[in-house]
């Protein structure tokens, strides 16, 4: 046969076409040898057909079909017709009909699997990874990328209706030492200057609302070299938004009407807006996150005025110390939870900085027993289960430290009970802003005060004037995406005022000097009419993973980096020539002697 | 004033609104200050209206209005009122109208621009690209960045249109010795090893054809580390496209139809279809190229056989070193050319290799004159006269050594008299398929073949036997897409079986094993039914500057990098801390003394 387009995918014979001819091309999916009579499933992107083979219609395409083996690639001839009545297969859309083969060619030849194309695979993410060309064949993987496209698409459409317009950003661009770290890419014919590759493209789009462009958008790829965890990659892709002249309300608005669209593609839900939302200081304190999963309750309580009188060292001591105290009640676990498995939970405690883990029971007399009840008057003790809702059988886990300690561990521990108790609604899409984030923390290593964003981050208008006098006071106009657990990205209003900006560096410990060699084209930009502008960025990854119900973001990208940032598949990274080390004014960096 | 959003862009106030009042915000344009009343014409992304400032409207904004500059960012509320009929400007949509302004804000103000908004500049280059955020806010550059918009759009819109599916390819990946020199990234978890960022996704696409995702499309952003010319940029976007089971035939009709609709987006033109196709050997032979400008004619004669006898040493060594004698008719130049501009001539060739550049006129008689007459017999004369179609007042140069040289000079030579006589009609668009390339070339300094286009390439089906025994004789199933002499992209079928991959690996001089360590995952991949495929790659930015009008690729480009690889905006590439090379094991190399 000469390389003839085919006339129809193979989801698409119907009983519309029965007496046609049709030629298809595609893979063996399964096949069945009665002897005289082989079937064989064909499919392709669209789906699949059963093809049949039998001496009646050509003995030589039977002899054909006899060496075929699966996912050989063929080429097929053949007539449509009905299946007899018992062989209708309701499950597939091709299943009342079959394609008697008259001709067949086979394409190629597909050696025995690794691992088989049904959906249930039960083989290491290595062999997966090692092999991605096949494990992406497989349905479950197929359907995942397919939908990926589809909510793409849909990102796109909504965007330009909404009048944003596409602009690609540089990828190779410069090191700003602010932030997680650098790729780099050492330049050839700058002797040793490197480009970086961008960790977002934030400065390159506020440039876009100084020239005059009001809404841009990309779904623009990402870079950042840090240590791996399950739900990082080192470059990663993200749906970048940037508004001149829109306020946080007008852009909230737009951002929920785009999550509920995707909704609708992925899974045919109408999601409620406006979305919650919850001060950062509020979600701490409720949810010991900054990215609460409001799927299920089991808030945090405060404790630290109901305890403040208590003679109990470990309250006594971190209330002292300007900590807090506050408990958590893991309903029912109280009659549940043996001494060891408590014990189990202090050290899982420990891994988010416990130094220990009070706990109480509550009884069937609905009266308060454990280690540390000496400690605690009657009073104290009816405030606190009072507090904490307790009824009989609960367990009452305390802890009393410097809040960032007691909202990781309390935090950590809510996550753990949510989902080990099965309080979570695994169907629900529970989106919430989280906003009013501080403009700077402290960061002692360096004696300096870091934005929590990054330095380009507006104030709240009330704080404005505070910027460079009281930056540890300052909210920012900064805010967050949740949605179930997970960050979905965040963004902010940007300053627009050369001044305002210069005020940022100088509280962030920049000298006039570095500020302009670091930043000079930045406060240009803003010295020629920059409009008020703010934006948005969104982890698509991410998006795609909850979306599609995956359970890390190697399963919705193409081809993923390890956990130690390799490509199983490619094997990169990889060596390079002496004539690249070279040209690249490069030599590797010898180690010191040990010790 | 508070944050509150517009009621309209500016260049949505018409006629149907007046007496209506609304919110604006965007720069003030142009000003002119009538003493007690100022007209501003406030711009946004939209278009402008006039703004009118009055005393019986309201002196604060009148005094406001005073302060304001050229680019000032501006919030205006104010009433739709009809123009006086002296007044109107039918140059714009809003032009009867006006906006009385009753409260404006100065939402931030410009420092005197280094150039004028206004359509025509006049300032370098470089000025241009180091405020790039201006640049950008010309119309002119607004209007190319539109227009990229949508032909972004509209290639993803016909691509889905086709079932295509968009996928990403990672840009952390292998550097593999062939083609262009690679920008590498430095692994910091795998000491002394790298990524390269792709020169384009070739393996990925093919991978993904193998993961049965049929047709995969990607406008992807690709690396080349190579010396800038004009139309060259480090990183570049292409339209990447792969299809399964779609011979070329189809993949050429498709390509056109979505050519079409770009030119329909940009120009409103139809353009005629099937494209004329040539192949390689005409195309060279025809116009010195294998990308031919065929917007004009002035096509190169081939002369061997008549000059075959003659006595003119440069034609006679030519040809006994297998070379070729071709000449070109520079129409009615030999009436105005001096002697002194035909040595330029020569001087220009010899840029491409000409060792000199033989020419004769042709005379009112219709005789040939200069300085090769008296080599050329009576019968050579009339011969070449009557081939090359000379007319009186012609200017006949010829040009003869090795093939190659004569289709350079001779292809430069017409592509400069194109352009220099005006024979290129602007507004036409020729596009041009050029098609059996050959498989490999030889390569003198490293005594091996290589691939034309990349070693995946698959023969024409004639030529598939011959590419481990003479791979110099195989024609590829390679193609170029070629538009008013640029080449637009090319892309081929590609080679779907493991053993013919692994014949074209030795043919290149790869042993087994480094076949196997370079590309084994490719051999592995078409060993598990790799469907018949292959694809196309469109330089996206090429086809923007074409179809924009622009001269050159850093007119479309938001932030382009110059002839060093530079970025004049942000200083990219930049130094970086100790503490970053010493992270990436890397150290500088130390030059050599010189000698």
């Amino acid at each position: 046969m000469t390389d003839l387009g085919r006339s129809h995918f193979c989801g698409e014979i119907t009983e519309n076409m029965i007496g046609e001819n049709v030629r298809l091309k595609g893979w063996a999916r399964t096949r069945r040898d009665l002897g005289q009579v082989i079937f064989i499933d064909l499919g392709d992107q669209s789906g699949i057909v059963q093809t049949v083979f039998n001496p009646d219609i050509s003995e030589k395409a039977l002899n054909i079909a006899d060496n075929i083996r699966g996912e050989y690639v063929l080429d097929v001839t053949g007539k449509v017709v009905r299946r007899d009545e018992e062989t209708v297969n309701e499950k597939i859309a091709t299943g009342t009909v079959e394609v008697r083969v008259e001709e067949v060619t086979i394409l190629n030849k597909a050696k025995p699997l690794p691992f088989p194309m049904d959906e249930e695979i039960n083989v290491s993410e290595d062999v997966r990874l090692s092999n991605r060309f096949l494990d992406l064949r497989r349905p479950q993987m197929q359907a995942i990328f397919q939908l990926r496209h589809q909510l793409t698409q849909e990102v796109r459409t909504f965007l330009n209706e909404h009048l944003f317009m596409e602009i690609e950003t540089p990828m190779l661009t410069k090191s700003t030492p602010e932030g997680a770290r650098d790729y780099l890419v050492p330049s050839r014919v700058h002797e040793h200057e490197f480009f970086a590759l961008p960790q977002s493209p934030q400065l390159f789009k506020q440039l876009f609302m100084v020239a005059g462009f009001e809404r841009y958008y990309q779904i623009a790829r990402c870079f950042r070299d840090e240590d791996l965890r399950a739900d990082r990659q080192p470059e990663f892709t993200q749906i970048d938004i940037e508004a001149s002249f829109m306020n946080t309300e007008e852009l909230f608005a737009m951002t929920e009407k785009m999550m509920a669209r995707l909704l609708k593609v992925s899974h045919h839900l109408d999601v409620t807006t406006p979305f919650p939302r919850m001060t950062y200081h509020e979600a701490m304190h409720r949810y010991g996150s900054d990215k609460p999963d409001t799927r299920f309750g089991m808030e945090l309580v405060e404790l630290s005025d109901i305890v403040a009188g208590s003679e109990f060292q470990v309250f006594k001591k971190a209330l002292a110390n300007n900590g807090i105290v506050k408990g958590l009640n893991a309903k029912g676990q109280g009659d549940v939870m043996s001494r060891k498995e408590i014990d189990d939970l202090a050290d899982f405690a420990a891994i988010y900085g416990a130094k220990g883990l009070a706990w109480l029971k509550v009884d069937e007399e609905k009266t308060l027993k454990g280690p540390i009840t000496k400690f605690l008057s009657e009073d104290e003790q009816a405030n606190i289960l009072n507090a904490m809702a307790g009824e009989s059988g609960d367990l009452l886990l305390f802890a009393a430290d410097v809040q960032e300690v007691v909202f990781d561990v309390l935090g950590a521990l809510r996550l753990k009970f949510g989902k080990e108790l099965n309080l979570i609604d695994e169907d629900a899409f529970h989106f919430l802003w989280v906003t009013d984030f501080p403009l700077v923390e402290y960061d002692k290593d360096s004696g300096r005060y870091v934005p929590l964003h990054h330095p380009f981050t507006r104030p709240i208008e009330e704080d404005v004037d505070k910027v460079e006098t009281a930056p540890e006071d300052v909210t920012a106009n900064a805010y967050d995406l949740v949605l179930n657990g997970y960050e979905l990205g965040g963004g902010s209003r940007r300053i627009h005022e050369p001044e305002l900006q210069m005020q940022m560096f100088r509280s962030l410990g920049f000298s006039e000097e570095e500020a302009k060699e670091k930043f000079g084209f930045l406060i240009d930009a803003l010295s020629y009419g920059a409009p008020p502008h703010g934006g948005i960025a969104l982890g698509f990854d991410r998006i795609v993973m909850i979306l599609t119900g995956a359970d890390n973001l190697r399963e919705v990208i193409a081809f993923p980096k390890t956990a130690s940032a390799s490509c199983l598949l490619t094997e990169a990274p990889g060596t390079v020539s002496e004539e690249q080390w070279k040209e690249l004014h490069l030599s590797p960096r010898k180690k010191k002697a040990n010790p």
